[in-house]
């Protein structure tokens, strides 16, 4: 099977027009897979997780073990209104340990969060090692809504490119293997989805009627991922264009994207800081909680 | 079938060495149970989650709608170690929404966090409203291992009752629903556990000798979990001592007392603030973002 994670990989000239927002690179083209793609994905997705549960169970011990282990992974999610990044989220954890998560959704910024440089509320928010997280929006909005409606000076975002690629740096540095991911739909599979919403009275909490004013932005929008892509898909910490119009090709594709970034890891299960022997002839003979009454004030 | 949380309720006079750590209260009695109470359990759990991410997405659909909606669930779990807090973790929180669970585990205070009173840390790691929270120990360890293990002096940890019943207080005037659970198990429970953790090299990493050392303070721990669930077993934050020997059992319980939590707030999805119709019609008619090419600098 292709490396999904080249096959998505996006840097410096990604034009977003020339990406099907429907392809699927990267499946395997059997013909089991394409007689029903999307049932393959879902099964694929099962097993994946399941590996995914045991890697990130395998990170996490090895950071208790050895605290000068500090790797750990973080996944940013990044897409237009409906892309789907709640969904991803809530799909690809799904396998692992919510306990070893850490996921951030990013919203506006609060009144306290503008009082600080853009990454001061990114970098309370990074996963511990040992940790996998999950930013639900990023950095990145501060080089993306922030520039197509004007909430800060030109000259302001532009200075950002820099910086973000300098803040990555310093996290890859310190142990974080980042996995960027753009989910990529269409203009009208971002429609179907807003319709969707109205229709569906329980969905109506995720409508907003700003999302509708929003779209008049699409084309500066695309111009702002591009260039975000483009000047921030570096050699340390790449980003990654995932076809996302099927959701189905979208979770396995992320998935294997995380799969991947743990895998380069090379982890094993930490070896013991005790002798198992002498700790069973311990445990065998301990009796020394069941029948003493200890003093207790 | 009995009311679950009225059952496992625990408060004034309690005592633990009378409640049967491999019980199963509140199980149905019908003969499809108890010939395989275990199957049973796991196909109701799997039941039970579906309606927990029902009500979790109610939860946090209310609080997004109206800012004035404070409400939350926070699930305290506490246990002697081996007891199962991370495995009720993961199996309970399964079927909810990560995005919208935050979860903690409190380990040994930092030399950070042992510079404030003890429930500094604790309200750090409360739940936004809309959120279900989840407490892998918490502040009623500062009158566990702390009175045990004798890490403050008896004055300190005295007066540290009263101080979580007022702080308890505090978050229930402020729209916390608490579940504050107990997960109990037996003295030869407990080093079934470590064995077993010893017998797998894939929980190595879970193991501590320290643990070993800790059993002949058993009937301490017991004593001071006795007063800890007499003494804060309050009317508007009760105490709930599971039967943890037989892990199904367990999940299940906790698993009822979170949605019984989540029932009891008699949630619905919010109206919408907008009118689904006129929308509709702006969303057919949109073309505004497709071809435009809006001037971006």
């Amino acid at each position: 099977m292709a490396d999904v994670s080249e096959l998505l990989r996006a840097g410096s000239g990604v034009e977003l027009a020339s990406i099907d927002t429907a392809g699927t690179p990267g499946m395997p083209a059997s013909r089991r897979v394409s007689q029903d793609p999307k049932a393959w994905a879902r099964a694929e997705l099962t097993g994946i997780g399941a590996e995914l549960a045991r890697q990130q169970e395998m990170l996490f011990a090895n950071a208790k073990s050895d605290p000068a282990d500090q790797r750990r992974v973080l996944l940013v999610l990044q897409a237009m209104d409906c892309g789907g990044k709640d969904g991803t989220v809530k799909r690809v954890s799904r396998a692992m340990n919510p306990q070893g998560l850490r996921i951030t959704a990013f919203g506006p910024p609060t009144a306290e969060e503008r009082q600080h440089d853009f990454l001061w509320r990114v970098r309370r928010a990074l996963p511990l090692p040992g940790y996998v997280g999950i930013f639900n929006r990023s950095h990145y909005e501060d080089v993306l809504v922030a520039r197509v409606r004007e909430l800060v000076p030109p000259r302001v975002w532009k200075a950002r490119y820099e910086k973000i690629n300098a803040f990555e740096r310093e996290l890859v540095d310190s142990g974080f293997s980042l996995v960027k991911v753009m989910l990529h739909i269409s203009y009208d599979e971002q429609r179907k989805r807003l319709l969707e919403r109205l229709d569906e009275p329980t969905k109506h909490w995720k409508y907003n009627p700003d999302d509708v004013d929003n779209r008049a932005f699409w084309p500066a929008y695309q111009q702002a991922y591009q260039d975000a892509i483009s000047r921030c898909g570096t050699d340390h910490a790449p980003w990654h264009v995932v076809p996302a119009d099927r959701k189905w090709y979208r979770d396995w594709a992320v998935a294997q994207l995380v799969l991947g970034a743990l895998r380069r890891l090379e982890l094993s299960y930490p070896p013991p800081g005790f002798d198992p022997q002498t700790e069973r002839k311990r445990l065998e003979r301990d009796e020394a909680g069941r029948a003493g009454k200890v003093n207790v004030r």
